[in-house]
């Protein structure tokens, strides 16, 4: 059936509006057990996580396992809770990220460890990162419980080799897409993947949602990464060219470096040890990966992990949930224009 | 039979020799654990996790969880993972810690994030945290993680609470307590009660090793707060007055306060909230808790928990557990003299 083919186009305005409207019901639910079980006794608990979760963000991975649930046809509600622990692991993470990263902005507000401190910062990442794992207990699955708990140890050791491979010039599109792959993609997959167990779904179905979240993770990361060169803090919500200051080797960098002259070459590897940081390096920057096409590869690059995670759908039934997910894709996608 | 009975006295000089003797064996079982399930392929993880678990430390809390599998008898080996489990999550606290205190020794050692930064020190953390759900999930017992998930939300909260009531002079013992009973009191009593889930106890024999655990953290942390006054740094493996140069408002302050004239609480005012920083104002402080018997009640306080550490083991059966779980709580008041 020509109906099941889907490939990525531009031609469309593609958006997350019916992927939103698909679980807006479910996602009442699950951001009443966020809003509930971020609460202490200890009143800064609640009011710094409530600083970065009240203060937005797309809950991007409660609603892949919102809508996984709807796709394999799941009509009970353990997963509320489970979507409440992943954004719970999700919000911990950017907590910690704030006090490692240093930026001054996220989701178009003052970072919390600016206004709270990294001290308080750190704490109450713990603090929502416990949570989790109290929230997957009361769930219960042993198998839930073992996707979470490795997904959180992937997901710091992709910081750290983030943290390890930041100013080395010479890092390899591999190690990058090793690092994304931990620190971003993982989560997606989790979140996507943990529906078919609840549902008591087979193997295949478990592991064609998880390739579904990995691959748009790695879309939606690829996708960060071009824009950061290439958009203004009040789109992203975080400040254009943070990745270049910090010495961030992405991979428009990557290609760029590839690509470019020996002169193009000395100005990356001045740039990314932190001896061009002026707006005007950032501007040059942005140039060299134009001319280059990197920031242009960078999509492609995107548009092909996009691609996987739409064929990864392939076999389940046509009808809203599938539609939804495979526009999420586009909208990642298209994020980039 | 009077040989139950037995009230915390200082005739002798009481050891954790005993207890490390028990234990030795199964000790060297977890420690493999323990090397390793620090690894991963991003090599900085094990060299900074190795820094601080390499540089030694006691080790009390899987101590605990050997010696109570010991006193009840169990004979499995699924306690070695679970206390490796226990260590990790400590661990992972010690580094953020690090982080949040900004002391500048930890076990004799510099501190991990002043060699390698708070990023990865916060990321290591978090790493650590996230094995030891994974090593929990291998284990299998959803009450054993929910124990433990339980106790690691409430010492991130306890670690907030200490952090709101950092340079705050008004800080009640109450609060005080509440605060070492979450922060450091909840991961003792989980590392003893744990044993007992593992055996397949009933609930009277859980909830009287998590008494003795309770009691014997707070006796710990009440003598380190009193000993942060009154030793040197060498002995302590950190900096004499760490405490009182952070503000941190322990026992042995709340007690010279409330006893201080006018102007002895103008000067714990002044330096709890910072303004009093030198080697001579340390001096006077430990004077004015030496005249106030605020460090010697500090100590009696902990006797009290001690010997309720001790009377929560008498229905067990005599023997060497039993004896070594009693001498260490002798150890733990002990340490102050």
């Amino acid at each position: 059936m020509s109906a099941s083919i889907h490939h990525i186009g531009r031609d469309d305005a593609p958006s997350l509006e019916p992927l939103m409207t698909l679980v807006a019901n479910d996602m009442n639910a699950v951001n009443s057990v966020i809003l509930d079980r971020m609460q202490s006794d200890i009143p800064l608990i609640p009011e710094l996580a409530g600083h970065l979760i009240a203060g937005g963000g797309k809950r991007m991975r409660p609603m892949l396992t919102l809508a996984a649930a709807k796709l394999i046809g799941y009509e009970g509600e353990r997963h509320f809770k489970l979507a409440a622990a992943v954004e719970f692991i999700h919000t911990a993470t950017l907590l910690h990220d704030d006090v490692v990263d240093g930026s001054d902005l996220r989701r178009g507000k003052t970072a919390a460890n600016l206004i709270f401190g990294n001290p308080a910062t750190v704490l109450v990442g713990d603090f929502l990162f416990s949570r989790s794992f109290e929230l997957m207990v009361e769930d219960g699955s042993l198998k839930v419980l073992k996707i979470l708990s490795s997904a959180s140890a992937v997901i710091a050791e992709g910081e750290v080799n983030q943290l390890t491979a930041q100013r080395k010039i010479d890092t390899s599109e591999d190690r990058y897409l090793d690092i994304i792959g931990s620190k971003t993609a993982a989560l997606f997959a989790a979140a996507s993947r943990i529906s078919a167990v609840v549902a008591e779904r087979d193997e295949e179905t478990e592991l064609a949602l998880d390739a579904y979240g990995r691959n748009i993770g790695i879309a939606f990361q690829l996708v960060d990464d071009a824009i950061d060169y290439s958009s203004d803090s009040e789109t992203m919500g975080k400040d254009a060219g943070d990745d270049f200051r910090e010495g961030k080797v992405t991979l428009p960098v990557i290609l760029a470096y590839a690509r470019g002259s020996d002169e193009e070459r000395q100005f990356w590897k001045d740039a990314i040890i932190g001896h061009k940081t002026s707006g005007d390096d950032l501007a040059h920057a942005t140039s060299l990966l134009q001319r280059t096409g990197a920031i242009e590869d960078t999509i492609s690059r995107a548009r092909h992990y996009g691609q996987r995670a739409i064929d990864a759908l392939g076999t389940f039934p046509a009808g809203k949930a599938k539609a939804a997910l495979i526009e999420a894709v586009e909208f990642a996608i298209s994020r980039a224009y």
